[in-house]
């Protein structure tokens, strides 16, 4: 755990904490999960956003915390958080306006904070609360996010990157962002915004069609104002069958 | 950054640690870069062995503090480290023997260190110095590794897992724990220990062969008992082509 040099360098104290880049998706846009933030700086006040997230606890691990700042900020229980990576630079606190908040919000000295970030999948429909009755939460469309908070947006990116490396090494991964039925077209729109291209109509319906556990249902969109499309479903068992 | 509980409950001051995970291959077995570690507790001297690893300084980015650590550790410098995921929980310290030893080392008190953890491959014919001149490395084959310090078990084993999906997602990966030039036969052991099943012997020629990327030379192995087995290398220009 130790080398030499130790002794003669100041080893550095830190806060550390966990945020969580929560993804959903509309049929149209992916939104990411922001908290309003309000702080002061020079005697303005300032107004934007920040993933959720907060320091760990004493006697807390880093699933556990994330998992609890997640059901504080956004009433979100029972989620699968991947963590993915940890971010300790510090440039992450070269902001004056952050550390100021930071440091009035907790009464603390703050000198860095690393963060171990984490990433959620949701259906976009759950309801959120806010117990901590503070912070507004919201749905940002990815491509109408402006600057956040501390190294937020490098974290988003970084994210995406993530989301997508992890969809192409496991294909049931981007299911957790589809209602329980969903159109082959609100499926093609959800690849399109993931990896930032545009899907050929025909292949990926051939694809969709090639797909097991991707079931067509008896049932078709109710209340639109176009033809109704048929309703599919992702079969999770039958893919596990089908991967082994 | 911050939930409204945070001021009822006590905020976690910790130190954070970088730990490296270093792989290499010897022709017939993967071993892991281990520090050997002398102790004392209770009156009693032990000898143990740890991942390398070592607390940032206050000044230092996590990845730059795991290069320097593993620079004065071995000697090993410009490598690629992979950062795969920290550990936080309590009980990594749960071990008094680890505490103190470390406590001692320092001359702080510990609570609780948060560390990051990184994979590197490496050939494992390049020279290792130690510059610290206090700890003595070894390359110590998976199979025979012990109780470390720590949970660097866990940490190990959490390595070899992330080495086989990177490896799955990325062929070229493994290529780096081989010698630039290789038989058939070390690149078959390799992907048997890694995997830790048996590969067809024929199956397995064949699908080398269909590799672009991995040219037969027109070299033979010098100095062996059994008959020479022709030579291969990896490359990488030719692969970073392919896969486009």
């Amino acid at each position: 755990m130790l080398s030499q040099s130790s002794s003669q360098m100041p080893l550095a104290v830190n806060h550390i904490s966990v945020d969580c880049v929560v993804l959903g998706f509309d049929g149209e846009k992916v939104r990411v999960l922001l908290i309003k933030r309000v702080g002061e700086e020079n005697g303005q006040v300032f107004h934007d956003m920040k993933l959720p997230g907060g320091l760990i606890f004493t006697d807390e691990n880093l699933d556990d915390a994330a998992r609890r700042v997640l059901r504080e900020l956004t009433g979100i229980k029972s989620i699968n958080l991947l963590q993915f990576k940890a971010y300790g630079s510090k440039d992450r606190t070269k902001n004056a306006k952050d550390v100021h908040w930071l440091e009035r919000a907790i009464q603390m000295k703050v000198d860095r904070i690393v963060t171990i970030a984490y990433i959620a999948l949701v259906r976009i429909n759950r309801g959120l609360t806010n117990s901590s009755g503070e912070n507004e939460i919201c749905w940002v469309p990815l491509d109408e996010v402006k600057t956040l908070a501390f190294d937020h947006n490098i974290i988003l990116a970084d994210a995406i990157d993530v989301v997508r490396r992890h969809a192409e090494a496991d294909p049931s991964y981007l299911f957790n962002l589809l209602p329980q039925k969903f159109t082959i077209l609100q499926l093609r729109t959800l690849y399109e915004r993931v990896y930032g291209k545009p899907q050929d109509v025909r292949n990926f319906q051939k694809k969709v069609n090639q797909l097991d556990y991707v079931v067509a249902l008896d049932e078709h969109e109710q209340g639109v104002a176009h033809r109704a499309a048929r309703l599919y479903r992702f079969d999770r068992k039958l893919f596990k069958r089908v991967r082994r």
